[in-house]
């Protein structure tokens, strides 16, 4: 299928902090991550967060998956529309192709990892929740032990490889609370959750370190939660960075044998 | 929060495949995955698929995700309930707080990776979906010989540390094609959009090869799509197993470094 080619990748200014080295400014590259919205004849069914390209692979394998469609006679074409703001494709199916829409609707939503519309939701989070506030500012020593303090608390991972983990640092880098799950935004929630419970929330002090990846739905959790300082064993995504540095979130990523890359709001790392 | 101790792991047989070595049958530990419905009010707001434990801490973290909490005092307690198949939790709030139904479980499944009520995710998957067929019978050197070839085609990651993949090989361990995207599902559907259209599904001869951990979700579109063989770098949940067993998929894990794991099936992997 013949695709228009898009960029994977965009390209970030970063500060980063090496152990021993002064701090440094570079460009990074970050995975682009933005929302598509899939429409069967005319109505949507569901939006994803995908990486740009491809899209009518992914729009057709995505109904396959849900059992609308399976084989090419199914489909008549995949029809490109793009609206402010965000892409979608209508997927024109053959007039045999019996669609029901409220079951693929369910459960299109009940089984994806699905996103929303990246400027409708950043505006809809603009409304429901404040940036965070000024908060803390940290050493860089604080952030290279982030990821040792974690690892010494998850003991499945070490015994599985498959869980994610998240956990929430006070300022000065004591460990308060950590947790595992099999989805990196379980884990999130239930940091979240446990502070919650203790009376903690909003979280105006606190650092959290997901181990992974950071993704838009790991930045907006924080902001709900009033966190400003975001940390990530691996890399964020291009939405990730655009809603840290609207929510006045200071993002971190690759923090990692001795380095880090500050993505957002780097003031709050002391130089 | 005092909850209940859960177990993050379960054992599982496995037929383990290492380079130079004979097949070997051990026990090894996967990570649970299990389906939790949150309920507000009674109200059911959405399911996640986590792993169990802290679950009244998931509940409410989620619930500051998405707006409806932000602190100790709207919370008057979080209701544990058993049923068949699954379990639920119910979060009453306090009398204050206004539950709007209609956005909440719009937006819960707009930006969770949510998951289905295993058990009855599984009875609707074998009604929508039959058993893969027999397919192939491969050799353990085209199981090694499967991560190389992917790396080979994954230009982004290496970009930007950021990316999944996912590869589709023929039975012979020719790749066919390769996505990359920040969401591994949308790479796995890119891949299965793109033989689609080729006229390639049902994919009753070919394999298909998962970056990072092997999901529920993803076994689920291999089912869909009629994969008899599903491989990932790293680690599969629970779930993912007990749902590539029962749709006759053999599920690989830990595939790298000369070594593999086959989780079920394993009648497909030459001895």
């Amino acid at each position: 299928m013949s695709e228009p080619r898009r960029d994977h990748a965009a390209r970030y200014p970063v500060r980063r902090f090496r152990a021993g080295h002064a701090p440094e400014s570079v460009d990074d590259l970050a995975a682009v991550e933005e929302p598509l919205e899939i429409r069967v004849a005319g109505r949507s069914v569901g939006v994803t967060m995908r990486t740009p390209g491809h899209d009518r692979e992914l729009a057709l394998g995505f109904l396959v998956g849900e059992g609308v469609i399976g084989g090419r006679a199914d489909v008549e074409h995949v029809r490109p529309c793009d609206r402010a703001g965000g892409e979608r494709l209508d997927v024109i199916v053959a007039p045999w192709v019996a669609v029901d829409f409220a079951r693929l609707t369910r459960h299109v939503f009940a089984t994806s990892s699905c996103g929303v519309c990246g400027s409708a939701s950043l505006e809809a989070l603009r409304k429901q929740f404040p940036r965070v506030a000024d908060g803390p500012v940290v050493a860089p020593e604080v952030v290279h032990a982030l990821v040792g303090a974690l690892r010494g608390v998850q003991p499945t991972f070490d015994q599985t490889g498959g869980l994610h983990a998240a956990a929430l640092f006070d300022e000065g880098g004591t460990l308060l609370i950590a947790r595992e799950d099999v989805g990196r935004h379980n884990a999130v929630d239930k940091v979240i959750g446990h502070a919650l419970w203790a009376g903690l929330v909003p979280l105006h002090r606190h650092m959290l370190l997901v181990s992974g990846r950071a993704s838009f739905e790991i930045v907006q959790k924080a902001r709900a939660a009033g966190i400003p300082i975001v940390a990530a064993v691996s890399a964020p995504s291009s939405l990730a960075i655009d809603l840290a540095e609207e929510s006045n979130i200071t993002l971190i990523g690759f923090v990692r044998e001795g380095r880090f890359n500050v993505y957002s709001h780097a003031r709050r790392v002391r130089e």
